[in-house]
């Protein structure tokens, strides 16, 4: 019998799910409100808003099981449809991910450190942490931010008021702005029964707040078995079922907590040719409660966003093999378009190629 | 600006063609007759016979390129579109793969050995070949034979009668059945400008004329560059475009080859997982005039066809990577319903983990 997955959101990520998907001889089912959205390629797209108890409702009727590609589906709704078709990752996981708070709250009672942080509801409790944590910090809003929106960098005790209004004055977090020295994240899968696999550390570098590389593995010697432990710990705390991926801020020799994403992530998307198993097919795995796959990797990785522009050509790079993925997107400036993997037989060469492809690019 | 390519055939090689080139943002469109064929997982399926002019034109103007996934489209009936829309592997290619006997000629005239052959069109063409040649001898029709059949063993002086009658009694061709060792493929891709890229050897191995288990790469020593020669010399030869697989024996230190596919080819299923760059990709890219993709290994690769039903379960196998590819097709004796691919750190661990791939099938 063809099992059918509903998937919430019909973006790039659901559009990776759906190929992982249709290998594995699935039906995908999508929900999403766009107009022909990159997961269309995959399967069919219910036109709903998210929050569509109707939509919700028909996904539930179509699918032996619901999962979605982004964090900020409405729990809400997704309880009404809960109750007969099974969802996957599990709400609570939404709930700590969508809430900034909650989200420092969990990483800290299972040990994990975070920087250090306060909720603003006003102008009068920036002005105390700016004291209490120091200046410079980032306030950001509790819920519903992501790729550097709703979050502003304070240095100045003259740029309070301003940032404090501008983001809606209460609900807000201030964070200590960590000099970190490198960003990385880790990526997990854990299935029904309780199985967890963990990729290679990738390291991620942003430009205007967008995921702009990824190199995996990254180099962080002693750290990886610490980064595997606490994401193991928040598998488990969450009793997750799915792909989840935690970011973690490289201080010398420490880890920080950033946040998680409940759902596959842009920074594994090099697992598609550079691990045994992508991050897709595991999630798919786990969902179905299937044996996971492999993460061991084949080469040094590494992963390009194509943002705002194609690249009008790809370039050959000794050592290294180079990999388009087009999400069928009409270009926009600042839209992820796609991406480009590179697989390679040492760091030099994966860097050399990056490098190239990074000539091309109209940025 | 989406290109668009058409294929002609929506079975699984069109299904496998359609998932790699849904990665690269390509719209795929299919020809085929059948009702809710594999390939319509990854694009519209224009539903008429291979030979139906109207069904051809109608791909051709929806597509940039066309390709196929088998080798017995009509000839005649490509013609007719190539003049408006480039045709691709070359129509030379596929009158050679279509007639035993052209095909054995070009091997011959380009210094690629062959078992020893003799056309037969008449009871008494066979008995004089089985003195020349010697029984056993294989009689093939010169066209459209595939998976085993069109052919028969002729083993006894006594069985000559029945075999030249069974198969038709003309436009047939008996090969000495050679006392071969083993039967490896290897598969290469050039593009349109020239550029070739070739897999390692896969080692086959068949069961009632469908192909059964491959491991790549074959274990052949010096033979792998003799090999790497015939298949550059056939890829010039034909000025072919895309990827093809030739199959040969091997016996003791010499390779003959058996025949070769101007198609995407089963043998190279474990590309998918177990190479830089899948040979489906590689076709793509070389269609499409794009630089060719690395074709180096990620292990030791083996790959299990799935014929009549699915296994109940997949097992996990210690340093292996096992994954599944569900064509969706309804089970039925004898169909390819799917595959297995295994990539391993070790050819122990490889041929471990396809034992008990293979204790799970109902064979």
């Amino acid at each position: 019998m063809t099992k059918t997955i509903g998937i919430i959101g019909a973006g790039q990520l659901g559009q990776m799910l759906g190929f992982a998907g249709r290998q594995l001889g699935l039906e995908l089912v999508f929900l999403d409100p766009a107009d022909s959205p990159p997961a269309a390629a995959a399967g069919k797209v219910l036109r709903f808003p998210f929050d569509s108890r109707e939509g919700l409702q028909e996904l539930a009727a179509m699918s032996d099981l619901i999962t979605y590609e982004f964090e900020n589906v409405p729990v809400a709704a997704l309880d009404h449809i809960a109750a007969d078709t099974p969802v996957y990752p599990p709400a609570q996981a939404l709930l700590h991910a969508q809430d900034r708070l909650a989200e420092k709250q969990l990483f800290s009672s299972i040990g994990i450190p975070v920087p250090e942080y306060r909720t603003i509801d006003s102008v009068a409790d920036l002005e105390r942490a700016a004291i209490e944590v120091g200046l410079p910090v980032v306030l950001k809003t509790r819920r519903l931010g992501y790729d550097g929106k709703g979050q502003q960098v304070v240095r100045e005790g003259s740029e309070i008021e301003r940032a404090v209004t501008s983001l809606g004055c209460n609900d807000l977090i201030a964070e200590q702005l960590v000099p970190f020295d490198r960003e990385v994240s880790i990526i997990g899968t854990r299935s029904v029964r309780g199985e967890i696999c963990i990729y290679p550390l990738a390291e991620n570098e942003h430009r205007n707040g967008i995921l702009d590389v990824s190199r995996a593995p990254a180099d962080v010697a002693g750290l990886e078995i610490v980064a595997q432990g606490y994401l193991t710990d928040l598998l488990h705390r969450l009793d997750y079922v799915g792909t989840l991926a935690l970011e973690l801020f490289v201080i010398d020799d420490r880890l920080l907590a950033n946040e998680f994403a409940p759902r596959v992530h842009n920074s594994g998307h090099w697992t598609i040719e550079g691990a045994a198993t992508s991050q897709f097919e595991n999630h798919l795995r786990a969902i179905l409660d299937m044996p996971l796959g492999e993460t061991h990797m084949c080469g040094e990785a590494g992963m390009i966003n194509l943002i705002g522009s194609m690249p009008p050509i790809l370039p050959k790079s000794e050592g290294s093999s180079i990999h388009l993925h087009d999400y069928g997107k009409t270009p926009r400036p600042g839209r992820k378009l796609g991406h480009v993997t590179v697989i390679a037989e040492s760091v030099r060469a994966r860097d050399a190629a990056l490098s190239k492809i990074a000539e091309n690019l109209i940025r």
